[in-house]
């Protein structure tokens, strides 16, 4: 099956049986999304553990790659086990928050303080990665108001991402902070919005950037799937072939986008936002961008993974 | 002047003596923008108030025409008096605010309730339309959230603007509205930024509007400049003749831009945000959509009208 060696040619295959015995056998690195994929909300996709430890004992090496950036590495840790995953390592989890610290240390280097829009998971990681924060939250002097409130010299990059306290104080700090072209734009990922239990959806840290980027009139680098930074930020750490990985979303715009983008197979899996019907959509698309969205397999569900491992 | 009498060919001309006479002979409507060219902040641009007098005098008819949304009309007239404009009635403003009212009641008709985020000057006009209105004054119940904050099922639309109390909340709560694809998505004015007294900026309507269309993956209405509405709410109520107008404002990509898709001649004043130099880049560019950004006519200041009118 050439398509399980090299990459599927973008054609949502199905897999069956001895397919996806070959596809197993062609990869040796297996990128999960989380959201979606291996858990929703607090309850594992069923059998994700499983396959987990499944992959692990036949020798491959797993990663879990995340636009979530609400929590810190070390509370993935205690997520996973909490919900039945027992030999998930921190080292193993990439979350946009982990990644934009490592950009802003690593990449950027960047010299003085940044103003973070975003919950606690990003300020911990940057914290842990040595980055000097500015974190706002939100306890301004009465009186304050954007024409007279302080600004600190020392902000040389603002950074969003999810931020349940975002208000319009910050938006309009950071859009001031911003007028000084050389003060950095980052974003730790373009997610627009995300689904919520009972059909409730809330807005993502591609909306709040938004917000920024058209009151800045800049454009935010933005490190989250489907950019390449996530899977750089692996690969300098664990030596990874990309010819040899797979990555695992529900999200075709991001998570199908980020494997082509990378160069990896990809496989959709529908326990998520996507739909069979959205991929055949891109699939059937003659527009060129849309290539990348169209992932190379799909399955039900990553327990379709469990028949090959057990055999 | 063939210029002057049909609209200028969008040639960026500096207005001199019988030339700026000329002008005015052919034109029997002026259409002034307010901020950064009637007056900025609390103090009128030098002259502002002798041009309206003598304007009403030469048997003109002036009209104002803003996007800023912050004020009910009752309030404009009481700023127009206190910064020494004696002859400026209510039915001669058309705020971003009173338009999306008379969208919302005479275009859209709207049935049910409009979720608003915005300001007291939104709210006031929408009242005064008999518009009913969902405030929120972001005095929502301790331990609730987004997954459970009550939603009222009588909202038909949401209407964004400026807003200095936004927050994640409201957000929030204007896309689960949008998920219902028959509530109308309109926004008041695209403005990005407003410039502030000493070189800040504060985000404007534009920005708050593009966070919830990335969220809700939607497209609001605009009703503001450059969008056509406003002319033709002026023109259905007081009879213009496109051809026989004259707008005046101080952005290109606003103003300007409005005053060409209405087929008004149109002229930028520096006293405000856009200057020379962007105006001649606009003229300079071979895009096609920049040729509406061009002004016809350009003055320092509409104190440039004087000459002209005091003959």
């Amino acid at each position: 099956m050439a398509g399980a060696a090299g990459g599927g040619g973008g054609g949502c295959v199905t897999l069956r049986g001895s397919q996806f015995q070959d596809l197993l056998d062609a990869k040796h690195n297996v990128l999960f999304d989380c959201d979606g994929v291996i858990w929703n909300g607090e309850t594992a996709v069923t059998g994700a553990p499983e396959v987990v430890s499944l992959l692990k004992q036949r020798g491959k090496r797993v990663f879990f790659v995340t636009n979530n950036c609400t929590r810190p590495r070390e509370s993935y840790v205690q997520k996973f086990s909490r919900l039945g995953f027992t030999d998930v390592a921190e080292e193993e989890i990439f979350s946009s928050a982990y990644c934009s610290a490592a950009y802003l240390r690593d990449v950027a280097r960047v010299q003085g303080k940044v103003y973070v829009i975003g919950c606690s998971g990003v300020v911990r990681e940057l914290q842990d990665a040595g980055v000097h924060v500015v974190e706002d939250v939100g306890g301004d002097e009465p009186g304050t108001n954007i024409s007279n409130c302080p600004l600190d010299p020392d902000v040389k990059a603002v950074l969003v991402g999810y931020d349940e306290n975002f208000t319009f104080m910050k938006l309009a700090k950071a859009c001031c902070y911003l007028r000084n072209s050389e003060c950095l734009f980052l974003a730790t990922d373009p997610d627009p919005w995300h689904p919520l239990r009972g059909g409730r959806i809330t807005p993502g840290s591609g909306s709040l950037t938004a917000a920024l980027e058209t009151a800045s009139s800049r454009k935010a680098t933005v490190i989250g799937k489907p950019g390449r930074f996530m899977f750089e930020c692996i690969a300098s750490q664990f030596d990874l072939d990309p010819a040899r990985s797979l990555m695992v979303g529900d999200r075709l715009e991001t998570d199908i986008l980020f494997g082509s983008n990378c160069g990896l197979s990809t496989m959709l899996t529908l326990t998520g936002v996507s739909t069979m019907e959205e991929a055949q959509k891109y699939k059937d698309s003659e527009s060129p961008e849309h290539k990348g969205c169209v992932p190379d397999y799909v399955v039900e569900s990553i327990a379709d993974f469990l028949e090959a491992l057990e055999e």
